[in-house]
C-alpha cells in the first residue's frame, strides 16, 4: 500500500524526469548526496571532451578561445539564481574552507572599516560545521579578533549583547538537517552593526536561498553535495553587490587583479567580485560543476523543496516506531533536505544498510544521516530505504561484528 | 644540413619515446609547456575511467575505496623525487598562490617562534613572478612584516644587511628564464638567519632540483606547467621534515585535522605534511595530474637537464643573428628551459608564429617566451620554430595589422 502511495506520488512528480540525467549505479538508493552529489551524464562527456577538444587542440589558447579564464564568473551566474544572488555576484573557486578564510577575514576588515575599534567577535554557533570553527579560530588569531560560540538557539540573544562584528553560521546542521531562520538571523544581526557570513553548503540546492531579500552580506558554499559538481569540485563565495567596493579579499592573488596579464608588480583589486578570485582556477573541476548545473536550468526551486518536503516526511512516518531517534526537526520547516536518524549502533547500522544498497552515512557518535537530493530521488526510494532500515533493526543484522571493522562510507 | 644535425639528435636522444605519451595537435610545434602543459594519453583515459568507475560507481564510498582521502599525499610523494624531497614531505592541493600564503605566513611565523621580536622583513627580487608578489604584500600586511624588493643581482648584497626573516624567490624567472643559484641563496639566507620560500613552478621537471641536499624550508610549485596537469591543476606544498612540527598553516581547514572525520569542534593539526591541507580535494583536476605524473616514472632528470640543454642552445644558436634581443642567458646553467627574445613588436610576432603553429606566448612589453619541454620537444621542431621566426621577421609578417586585434594566446 505504501509502495502504491510512493509510485502515484512519482508519477505526479514534475522533477521525475531529472533522475534521468544522473549516473547512477543499479540497485543503490544513494542517500548521501549531502556528502557527494552523483554524475550527470553530462559532466561525464564534458570532461572527456575538454580534454581532446579544449586543453589538448587548444592548449593554452583554450584560455581565451574556450574562455576558461571567465569560468568562474560563469559557473558564479549559473549558481547565482539557487541562492537568490544578482548575476556578478558569486565568483567560482577554491575550496570552501578557502572562501570561508577570505569571507570572514574580509568580513572583520569591513566592520573595522566602518570605524569600531572595539575587539572584533564573531559570533557562531556550536552546531557550524567544524571546517568553519577551524578557519573562524584561524581567522580570530590572525586579525586579533574573538570567537564566540553558542548553542543553536541562543543566537539572538547572544546577538542582544551588542558587540559582535561577524555573525557566521551554516544554514543547514550538517548533522541534524535543522534549518536556521535565515533572513530572521540576518536581521538581526544587522540590528546591531554586525555583517553575516553564510555557509549555504547543506541547503543550495534544495530548497530556494535568497541572500538578496534577506540582505545577507557575505556567503560560501560547495559544489560537490547537491550541486553535484563531482568531488572537491570548486566552491563559491558570494559578496552583495552594495559591499563589492569596500570588499578586501585578504588572499591576494593575480586572478584577483584588476589586470592579472599586465603581470604588474602592484597589486590592484579587481572591481566587482573577480576580487574574490585568487590563482588559477581548476578548469577541469570547474568543468564538471559547470555541467552538473545543467539540470538545473528552468528547475523550479518551489517544486524542488516541495519534494524535498514530501520526501523526507515520507521517511519520517515510516520510520516513525522503529528503534531509532529522530534527530531532524518533524516540522518540514524547520529542517532542510536530510533526515537523521539516532542509534547507539548507527555506525554498524549505516554499514548495514550499504551492504543492502542503502547509502547513507554516519557522523559520531552516533548518527546516521540520510540525504534526499529531490532531483534524483524518488518516494519509491524511500519507502525501499525506510524498509531496508526496518529489516536492518529487527534482525539486528547491525550486530555483525564485521561490519564495524569495514572503512566508513564518508 | 641544420635539420639533418636535429634529426640525429633527436635518433640518439633516450627520452624521445616520451613524446608518444602526449596528445599534440598535428601540425603545431607547442612551446608554451611552461605556461600550460599538454595532456598525456593517461590524463584522458583516467578522467573518463574516474567518472564512471569511481564516482559514479561507487560514489561517496570512493574516498575510502580508491583513496581519494589520501589522493594529496599520494601525488605529493610523486612530485618529491622531482624537487629532491622525502616521502611525506610533499602535499597536493589548492592553487600555488594560496600554497604561497601558507608558505609565507608561517615563514613569519617559524621565524618569529625562533624569538626575533624586530619586524619581519621579506626580501624577494624584481623578477618574481607577480602573484608571488602580491601574496607578499598581503601577508606583510596581516602579520606585520616587511617586503623589501631588490633586483635579482642584489639579493646577496641585501641578505648581509641581516634583518631579513624570509627569503622568497621563484628559481627561474618566468620572463627571462634566469635561474638563480638555488642552494648558494638559500645557504646565504641561512647565514642571516632567515627562511626560505622558493617557488619552483618554473624549474621542477625540467631540471633536478633538490630541496634535501640545499636545505630548503619550504617550496611550492604548480602542477600545470611541466607538470602537464591540465588547466588549473592543483599545486605542491613542500615543508622541510625538520619544521614539519613547528610548521603552521595559517589556513585551518578540516583536511590539514589530526582527526578529520571526528568532527571534532577544536582545531588539532594534523601530524606531518598534511597539515598542509585546507579543504576537500579537487579529485577531478588532481588526477588528471596524477596520471600526467605517470610519464616522470624512472626518467633520469639530468638526462632531462641535458636535453633542456640541447633544445635551447640549439635554438638560441639558430635565432642568432636575427633581429631579435636574446634576454635568457647564454650560458645554459645559468637558465631554465625556455628562451625569451625581445622585439619591440613582440605581441604581433607571437600572433604571427601562432598563426603558422608555432605556439609561443608574450609578456608585456616586449618579450616573447619559448618553452622547451624535454618530454615531448623535440630537435627538429627547434628547428622549424627558429625557421618560421626567421620567416616571420624576415617577411615582416607581424607589420599585418589583424595580429595586434587577436586574443593573446595567454
Amino acid at each position: 500500500m505504501t509502495v502504491d502511495r510512493a509510485r502515484e506520488l512519482d508519477e505526479a512528480d514534475p522533477l521525475a524526469p531529472l533522475r534521468e540525467r544522473f549516473l547512477l549505479p543499479p540497485g543503490v538508493v544513494y542517500l548521501d548526496g549531502n556528502s557527494l552529489g552523483p554524475p550527470t551524464v553530462d559532466a561525464a562527456e564534458r570532461l572527456a571532451a575538454v580534454v581532446t577538444e579544449q586543453w589538448g587542440r587548444d592548449l593554452v589558447r583554450s584560455w581565451n578561445v574556450h574562455r576558461w579564464v571567465d569560468l568562474p564568473h560563469r559557473v558564479g551566474d549559473r549558481i547565482a539564481p539557487l541562492i537568490g544572488a544578482p548575476a556578478g555576484s558569486v565568483v567560482v573557486g577554491d575550496s570552501t574552507t578557502v572562501n570561508l578564510y577570505k569571507a570572514l577575514g574580509g568580513a572583520v576588515d569591513l566592520w573595522r572599516s566602518e570605524g569600531h575599534r572595539r575587539t572584533a567577535v564573531i559570533l557562531t554557533d556550536t552546531a557550524n560545521f567544524p571546517t568553519d570553527l577551524y578557519v573562524m579560530g584561524a581567522v580570530a588569531r590572525r586579525w586579533g579578533a574573538e570567537v564566540r560560540t553558542v548553542e543553536p538557539t541562543g543566537l539572538e540573544e547572544a546577538l542582544e549583547a551588542g558587540d559582535v562584528a561577524c555573525l557566521a553560521l551554516t544554514q543547514v546542521d550538517y548533522r541534524t538537517g535543522r534549518l536556521h531562520d535565515l533572513p530572521r538571523l540576518t536581521a538581526a544581526a544587522h540590528q546591531v552593526g554586525a555583517i553575516t557570513v553564510w555557509d549555504l553548503s547543506h541547503s543550495a540546492g534544495v530548497m530556494p536561498v535568497d541572500v538578496t531579500s534577506a540582505d545577507v552580506d557575505l556567503a560560501v558554499g560547495c559544489g560537490y553535495k547537491y550541486l553535484n559538481g563531482g568531488p572537491g569540485a570548486p566552491a563559491y563565495l558570494y559578496v552583495a553587490p552594495r559591499l563589492l567596493d569596500r570588499f578586501s579579499n585578504p588572499i591576494a592573488g593575480w586572478f584577483g587583479h584588476a589586470a592579472p596579464f599586465d603581470f604588474s608588480a602592484e597589486f590592484r583589486p579587481a572591481p566587482g567580485i573577480a576580487r574574490g578570485r585568487v590563482g588559477t582556477p581548476h578548469v577541469l573541476s570547474m568543468l564538471a560543476l559547470d555541467a552538473a548545473l545543467d539540470v538545473f536550468r528552468d528547475v523550479d526551486l518551489d517544486l524542488v523543496r516541495a519534494k524535498s518536503h514530501s520526501l523526507t516526511t515520507l521517511f519520517i512516518e515510516l520510520v516513525d516506531g522503529l528503534d531509532v531517534e529522530l534527530v531532524t526537526p518533524r516540522d518540514p520547516d524547520l529542517r532542510g533536505s536530510q533526515v537523521s536518524l539516532r542509534h547507539p549502533n548507527g555506525y554498524a547500522v549505516v554499514q548495514a544498510l550499504a551492504a543492502r544498497g542503502v547509502i547513507g552515512d554516519f557522523r559520531a557518535p552516533d548518527v546516521a544521516r540520510f540525504g534526499f537530493a529531490p532531483l534524483y530521488i524518488r518516494h519509491v526510494d524511500v519507502v525501499d530505504a525506510a524498509r531496508t532500515l526496518a529489516e536492518v533493526l529487527e534482525s539486528e543484522a547491525w550486530r555483525d561484528p564485521e561490519l564495524a571493522r569495514r572503512d566508513p562510507v564518508t
